[in-house]
């Protein structure tokens, strides 16, 4: 069957690329390490060029992307839509890059200007679309170096929270004193550890930034702890965000988890500690639903 | 007058040293920056002794010494003595120099080791004996990289704990996305917006990881905003702290604060807002006068 579109998420540090057809069937696929963050102005086109050829797209087949493309310094800004926004807000704002000879459209991101609260999504927006359809309000969690807590009605993004976990794990296994406690390449998931500092930073969340420093203390004091604070770590600033997530969204007795592989496994275990009932999606399949819901709209 | 010993404060990033004579009055000082961390092994000897013969010390004027420089990767090891415990079960701890002519004596720090609340200090415990001798129990704040509070009684350190608030400023600032926000070097204290995020982390402590990122979104948002998020970044790690302490110490109503400079501005402006009495000490004073007391024990 021929291609419909081709629907890229390009982020910060990664490009994938997903050759569509016209029932959002994956012909082809690819994957690359040209984030936004590595590539200079205007070289946005030929990276994307590139992969099309590569995989023997046609010329005039249109693109949809979604994500930092998007961004002020990305390829073609494309400026925020405020909450409470659908799907069809966003798509309705998406922009034509002009200086490209294919049809390349970027979606925008999504803002909440609520005072005490303002806060920035791009490209999770897309994964949200991709839940859509599904009827009742549900609050959907996306882990990683900013994570998101999204309140979610239907297809209506209703609010949201970034809590940033994955950025604040990097900088203290690499910046503080917990460098030397933290093993680097990361070691094993320690479910035990991390349960306990999960459970701790939950019930405690106050005492979190003592408790991050009993990680070197526990370990100088008592060499059998060892030296491996990484899922202590974890646990701590998991258990801050579980913390966060349930104050600001009161009732999260069910909760959708967009994650794949080491955050998907931490995440369901603390799910499982705070005794949250959860389902699972993939933010691959639906980054790319999204992005075809979106190819539909916007070709037809 | 005659001296009668030189007192040294070593840490890990500085060097301080007092000429006293018999009654604790200072007769010279001089400053470097050779703390622990510049110093390589078998290095300690010389650099104290350039020290002293640039004001003149005798050979044979004997040294009191506290920090660092008695850690494992110090000059000369002097084991951490156990909670709780008093200015004298620290000074019979002490450790002379076995391969120096002059005689060194240097104090350990004090461990916690309480189940699930390890702790450490080193250099701290000087300090808090500077204001031993004054009756009844208080809890001490000692801000820095490692701030320190600290239930004393009497003389005697009680419990201790340590929250990392200075070394995730600095961690934060370089090395997360933080970094587009935080002028450097640090601007100006701005007050307000200290007070804000401090209030704000004290009142929702689990709130604070998604707080930092609105420091980001605030000035994407509002470009008026500025981009100097240091005082919110500040304002929500004290924050985070006092919230820690106040739930450890219970009542803290009455708060002995040892700190100068930046860290005495931050410190008295959150003593108020969280309506807490204050009374201000000077460190430098305060070891030295531990020192002091340190080598009249000993020396006696």
């Amino acid at each position: 069957m021929s291609a419909f579109c081709a629907a890229v998420d390009w982020g910060t540090s990664s490009f994938r690329l997903w050759l569509l057809d016209s029932t959002g069937a994956v012909l082809a696929e690819c994957r690359g390490a040209e984030g936004m963050a590595t590539i200079a102005t205007g070289g946005f086109g030929p990276v994307l060029e590139a992969h099309l050829a590569a995989i023997g797209a046609a010329p005039d087949l249109p693109v949809i992307a979604c994500g930092m493309v998007g961004a002020r310094q990305g390829w073609i800004e494309a400026p925020y839509v405020d909450t409470p926004t659908t799907m069809a807000g966003i798509v309705i704002r998406a922009k034509r890059v002009s200086d490209h000879s294919r049809p390349v459209f970027v979606l925008p991101g999504v803002a909440q200007r609520t005072a005490g609260r303002p806060d920035l999504m791009r490209g999770e927006e897309t994964q949200l679309a991709g839940l859509s359809g599904r009827e009742g309000r549900r609050i959907v969690c996306l882990p990683g170096t900013h994570s998101k807590w999204v309140s979610l009605d239907g297809g209506q993004i209703e609010s949201f929270a970034t809590f940033m976990t994955g950025d604040l794990f990097a900088a203290i296994a690499a910046q503080t004193i917990l460098r030397h406690s933290v093993a680097e390449p990361q070691g094993p998931f320690d479910g035990g550890c991390f349960m306990a500092a999960f459970l701790a930073a939950l019930d405690r969340p106050g005492e979190v930034t003592n408790q991050l420093f009993a990680i070197r203390a526990g370990s100088m004091l008592d060499p059998a702890v060892g030296d491996d604070g990484g899922s202590a770590l974890s646990g701590l600033l998991v258990g801050l965000e579980f913390a966060g997530a349930i104050a600001r969204f009161k009732s999260v007795a069910a909760l959708t988890l967009v994650a794949a592989g080491r955050f998907r496994e931490i995440y369901l275990a603390a799910c499982e500690a705070a005794d949250i009932a959860v389902a699972v999606e993939d933010a691959d399949a639906l980054v790319r639903r999204g992005l075809f819901a979106a190819a539909t709209e916007i070709l037809s």
